[in-house]
């Protein structure tokens, strides 16, 4: 494993299934998936309780702790990462340093998925480059859902196929309704007849559109009713940016 | 002017502003764009009397008229046109040959472009490829807009700015709020400095994002009431294929 944030997810894990020290439990039930649906009120497809903090925001802002600080508590090794990742030293990570550090000798991450990435861990202040907040949010949700990947990927092919991606999510906490997956995988879907299976890229991709697109509902629908009611205005700028960071 | 489409609207244009047949009238007053949002009710961003009919279920579904068969009353123009397009005779366009269709001499259409078209004008049967429905009804959608465009390149030059595109909207039926036309500027902001201008491909891109979209959130608005309350899978399934039709 030769990606940078793949060794540390390896290193972490010590390679073992059972030990992703930030991944959640395994869910108990998956089979309850899409549940809500047939309740009808107060069981979203999302989870209430369980959600990581991805955004940047969530850390206080950048002039709490300085221009180019990390939060506080930020272990080393996320410091140490940055650094090596940075290899401009501009104190900023861009598109190309992201895709470098996250590809592996044998698996590149696409310039989409990276993109999606910067885009949901966005600087409020240069949404095209990653400052130490970003990086640091990125790195420990990557650390989790690397643990989360590793835990269904079970033949460690380094590949999961559709039902193992639900129940991932699952994990992750998005239980997602079926015409949804369906539409999940047709992303992937070459039209050769062949199964479609999910590499940690196109598994991130797929997971972060979900909560990326989950995040924005759940500002709307804060009593988790299940619906939202939006303006128009709403609607579109909601989904524009999601559009706009595919380009 | 050597794209197919280009040639049909030139011709049927004669190279001038002020004739194209299927445009609609002008704006009267484009400084009344955004003006629902200000009286907050019955006053959607969108127009409700004038729409074009873009998608192929519009006309029945295919069966009504034969398997391969286009609607009645097409002008034998538009069939001579799929005749020409469909290179490989296989009474599908497919994006390729809609790509070259679409592509003059000197302005090549982006596959993005060309693949949001053949996912907004969808073949239910076979969504890769457009049938002859699909072909007539983006055919007749194109030379509108292609009329409106030129109507507002006035120097034709084969660009028109963010104001202009707003305006073009706006005759099209679309009053686009000013938080999303810079969502759809920042699509095209190459972060040069420079301002951003559009060609007709990004025209018909941005457009028919904000087309695709608005008749989306129509379908959840059938009372013009400006808002729409929607469950997370309608919210879910909604956006996806936009996302997809961009992979």
């Amino acid at each position: 494993m030769a990606s940078f944030f793949g060794r540390f997810t390896s290193n972490s894990n010590s390679h073992s299934h059972s030990h992703a020290p930030s991944a959640p439990s395994a869910p108990s039930e998956p089979e309850t998936y899409g549940h809500g649906n047939s309740q009808g009120t107060a069981s979203p497809y999302y989870s209430q309780q369980h959600q990581p903090q991805p955004y940047g925001s969530n850390y206080g802002g950048v002039s709490s702790y300085g221009s180019y600080g990390f939060p506080p508590g930020t272990s080393p090794e996320v410091i140490r990462s940055f650094q090596m990742v940075d290899k401009d030293r501009s104190g900023f990570i861009d598109e190309k340093e992201l895709q470098e550090a996250l590809s592996s000798g044998y698996q590149r991450f696409s310039l989409r998925t990276v993109r999606l990435l910067i885009f949901l861990f966005r600087n409020p202040i240069d949404s095209s480059r990653m400052g130490p907040n970003e990086f640091t949010a990125l790195w420990n949700c990557l650390g989790q859902w690397r643990g989360t990947f590793e835990r269904y990927d079970r033949d460690r092919s380094g590949r999961i196929d559709a039902m193992e991606m639900r129940d991932a999510l699952y994990g992750l906490g998005y239980a997602v309704p079926s015409s949804v997956l369906q539409l999940l995988i047709s992303l992937y879907d070459d039209r050769s007849g062949r199964r479609v299976e999910y590499n940690f890229d196109s598994f991130v991709e797929c997971g972060m559109i979900v909560k990326g697109l989950t995040e924005k509902f759940k500002e709307k629908d804060r009593h988790y009713t299940g619906s939202a009611t939006l303006t128009y205005e709403d609607f579109m700028s909601t989904i524009l940016p999601f559009l706009v960071s595919y380009s």
